[in-house]
């Protein structure tokens, strides 16, 4: 039996298999994905992004937590592209999620960086199916901070979460619109710290200048303090209700199209690439264009041309 | 004439132009930066990158007055590639920089994300040839974190300068290879603080155990209070001393080889899928394809698998 049909019956460490090799790119991994890939696009994915200190991960923890009340079966996948500075805090973070670590209807994965650019979303979306194609209702993808990387792995959750703090003080002036486009709930956390409802105004107001049309979703605005569980419940329904709102407005098939848009154009780029430098390599080419490029007898852009010229019909 | 000669030639409104056209992705850009390519080579490319708030832009302006001092003409590219929570402090820092508005032997360029994953780097490297070309001596890089972004960018800087403060705490264990490797000179900024010197023993020790071969470069730990000025004249003398250094190792030549072999990958990546993309638009077969894979009637790998051989010889 493939390990894509084990997965398919439910065998958890097979999964576990199949992640560890698409972590590890190897090329194997794809069969395994494409066997997957019809079994796909029944979960619920949640994404959760926010600056550093914004308490992502004991937000995530808590509806973990209300979606298993739920009878829900959930998913974790925590990105963390930044790594170097930050290496410690997730580590803590994880520990303190693993008190889930006996609950059979809970899973988390952790994903690093692996010094490859773009390669962690892939990577995302790939887990991403597997726990989907396993039957997975609900699958969290929290990141840790909000540059450009994270926004494009939020980007594919059907609902995005972005968690604020109260007092961000200028930083939120700052929040600009890559981050307010893929905000369909914002929270405000922490919300017992002074300021909250301020916070929580202005954010209303940056979403309210982004004027959705008539029946379109209205980002709302929530505020939480996951440490004490208040607003949870709340925010968990909330979370639920804009899926409802995917489905019964036809907005989800749209929504499909665009991740699927997304994932196609990413895996072209990638797959391309390493071809076509498989390619090159194999034919001993590359070592002269680099040394021709590096002593100014050639200029990069000259050369990938006729790389292109040679190699794309 | 044209732009690029126009450049060769001193013309700074030129360059400000080209600069302009290479951020905003006009293809009539490649051409001038063709002509310009066989002219670069010359200058000292200085990278400067470390975590939010440990002073790299105070650093950078007192750098330039040390520079400007010894007569050479200081061009400076400030890389945001973090965009949506930071935007406010990065103005603030370009503000007090502008104190060398007035002097043409400083020439400051701000960059920001423009959405687009990877693009950064390649907008940064063009940039960077456009000032070599002009024969602007030292050309400094700054970045706003130590993402994977910045580090993949400041990798392509002659000396990369590595910035932490004192008290980083945890984080200064969360340091991990990945910064370590990039880093010719470690610099502990705001060194008037407690814990200063500890924190410079720390990142000796973890420099230590990476064990530098005989005559190699040993990255020294630099203590600076950038505000008072104190450190930057031994700063600026030990970054011109790793630029001797690698002249006369030879290391040089090494240097450009990596520099140009990762250029000519990053742009084979952006030129191949720019141009199978453009066809396949062309032929109409990307909606298609889309809606197969959002129905689940095709998996997006063997979907690209199809592309592949149709389009690469």
């Amino acid at each position: 039996m493939s390990l894509a049909q084990k997965i398919l019956e439910g065998d958890i460490r097979s999964a576990a298999r199949l992640m560890r090799d698409i972590d590890d790119r190897m090329p194997e991994a794809t069969e395994e994905l494409k066997t997957l890939y019809p079994h796909t696009g029944r979960a619920h994915v949640v994404g959760v992004t926010g600056p550093p200190g914004s308490g992502k991960s004991t937000l995530t923890d808590k509806l973990i937590e209300t979606f298993r009340a739920k009878g829900k079966r959930v998913a974790v996948v925590a990105v963390d592209p930044t790594s170097p500075f930050t290496g410690g805090a997730i580590l803590g973070d994880r520990i303190r999620m693993n008190r889930h670590a006996t609950d059979p209807g809970v899973f988390i994965r952790s994903l690093g960086t692996r010094g490859h650019l773009g390669g962690l979303s892939s990577s995302t979306a790939d887990i991403v199916h597997v726990f989907d194609a396993m039957g997975w209702e609900v699958i969290i993808v929290e990141t840790v901070g909000v540059g450009q990387d994270e926004i494009e792995i939020v980007r594919t959750a059907h609902t995005s979460l972005v968690v604020a703090v109260p007092g961000l003080g200028d930083d939120i002036q700052a929040i600009k619109a890559g981050i307010l486009e893929i905000g369909d709930i914002f929270v405000v956390n922490k919300a017992d710290r002074p300021d909250a409802d301020r916070t929580a105004r202005e954010l209303e107001n940056m979403i309210g200048m982004n004027h959705p049309g008539e029946g379109e979703w209205f980002p709302p605005v929530m505020l939480t303090v996951a440490q004490k569980y208040d607003g949870i419940p709340e925010l968990t329904d909330k979370i639920i209700a804009h899926f409802e709102y995917l489905n019964t407005s036809g907005k989800r098939v749209e929504f499909e199209e665009i991740k699927s848009s997304l994932r196609f154009t990413e895996l072209l780029r990638d797959r391309l690439f390493a071809r076509v430098y498989q390619q090159i390599s194999e034919d001993n080419a590359l070592e002269p264009i680099i040394c021709d490029i590096a002593h100014r007898r050639v200029d990069p852009y000259t050369a990938v041309e006729e790389i292109l010229k040679k190699k794309v019909k």
